[in-house]
């Protein structure tokens, strides 16, 4: 049997790792890094780094491939990804049938928390559910970018009695007019932030969570919008990628 | 100047704790361990067993106090966790004035993450209000048991193109005849989730996640609810406690 790993290695502070992660990074012989072809070496030197960091060792490889693009011409937004998750199937199954020896186990490496907007899991359901590879494998949790967020503004996530709502860019943008609460947004690309500028609302916003260099911002919205904004493009400018998460939080009278 | 630490210590496994944590640890003199007066050793010994784990040398000592009982008299909710809240805030400013020398690092630890559903970070605002202990903090993000039973489990916490929603066995119970859609359910001691039985929702829950004691259950919900039940009634018949979670969803057509 083989097995595959799927570990949260945190959202880029390398020390948000876990000692459970440590140790499914020491039991893993290849490492399956994708490549999405942005320039995000950033983030591949990132995972090297994690791995020669807390790896015992040199009895591991990483195979690098090239994600496959998601389409952009689906008919929805929900079969969009669909089919780019059967894509990342026939890749993923290929992978582990070429690069893996029964007995041997290789690994993910999720950003974040796999079980948080990230598509590793599913696909790997995916690959079962096609019948072409046999394996097993397990969940190691990590550190997610909401929770880095929170511990650097020093701020919880629920407010008492309150429930938390996770969401996306995308997801707010499409409750067109409505009201925001207490959210915090993920995956934002498009600064959806400044749609709701005219609600007298509190934001705690940060890039680049965790590293060195990690940008935080905080204050109402309507003061510090543009602030934003300029900081998203000047470093994404600089960097080639940014990776940031924010939350909204109307203020309870 | 003294440092207040408030360190998340994972739901359990003390395999979930982060290295970023165990640096926390051992730059800490002082740990503040507070006694719920319920029959929780267990608790107790988790936390003591994290320290002596981790923590290289003797160089530090733990303070236990009894935590206020919670008055559930109050009018409101909210006024009860408030005024229970404030009762905390005098005890902790009290920990902090005599137990901290200058200079000194003192530290709260935190199951699962400081930002959900915890109450240290609140307390320490208003011990900082009440103005009668300077400090400086720092909050350390640790794995929630909601990331634990999503890794138990082997499932996302969102779905394609959703939000994630955090709530408490309080709240859902509040929601009288309201459709559950995808939920993750936290502090419920009543079992709410058997007021949904006839809404054809699969349930995914786990207690004592991350322990040797864990277990998990799964399945539609009308099927394992009584399982349910008669888990958690045994199990904290014979340990004294329990803490669970769960995942309540609709299948998407």
């Amino acid at each position: 049997m083989k097995t595959i790993l799927i570990i949260g290695i945190g959202a880029g502070n390398p020390e948000h790792i876990t000692v459970q992660a440590i140790k499914a990074l020491n039991r893993t012989q290849v490492f399956f890094i994708l490549d999405k072809g942005y320039a995000n070496d950033d983030l591949l030197a990132l995972r090297r780094d994690i791995c020669t960091r807390y790896i015992e060792g040199h009895d591991y490889r990483l195979v690098q491939v090239s994600d496959p693009r998601r389409d952009s011409d689906s008919p929805s937004y929900r079969s969009g990804i669909e089919h780019w998750h059967e894509q990342r199937a026939a890749l993923f199954e290929q992978l582990i049938s070429d690069e893996l020896k029964p007995g041997q186990t290789g690994a993910f490496l999720v950003w974040g928390d796999p079980a948080l907007y990230d598509s590793t899991l599913r696909i790997l359901d995916h690959v079962l559910a096609r019948g072409g590879a046999s394996f097993k494998y397990d969940v190691i949790p990590g550190i997610t970018s909401v929770q880095a967020l929170a511990a650097a503004h020093r701020i919880g996530l629920n407010r008492i009695g309150e429930p938390v709502d996770i969401t996306t860019g995308r997801q707010i943008a499409a409750q067109q007019g409505g009201d925001i609460h207490n959210s915090v947004v993920m995956l934002d690309a498009h600064c959806t932030f400044e749609r709701f500028v005219d609600q007298a609302l509190h934001i705690y916003w940060g890039a680049y969570l965790g590293t060195a260099d990690e940008i935080l911002i905080s204050g109402p919205l309507h003061e510090v919008s543009a602030q934003i904004r300029e900081a998203r493009e000047t470093t994404r400018a600089r960097k080639g990628w940014i990776m940031d998460t924010y939350i909204l939080r109307r203020a309870v009278s």
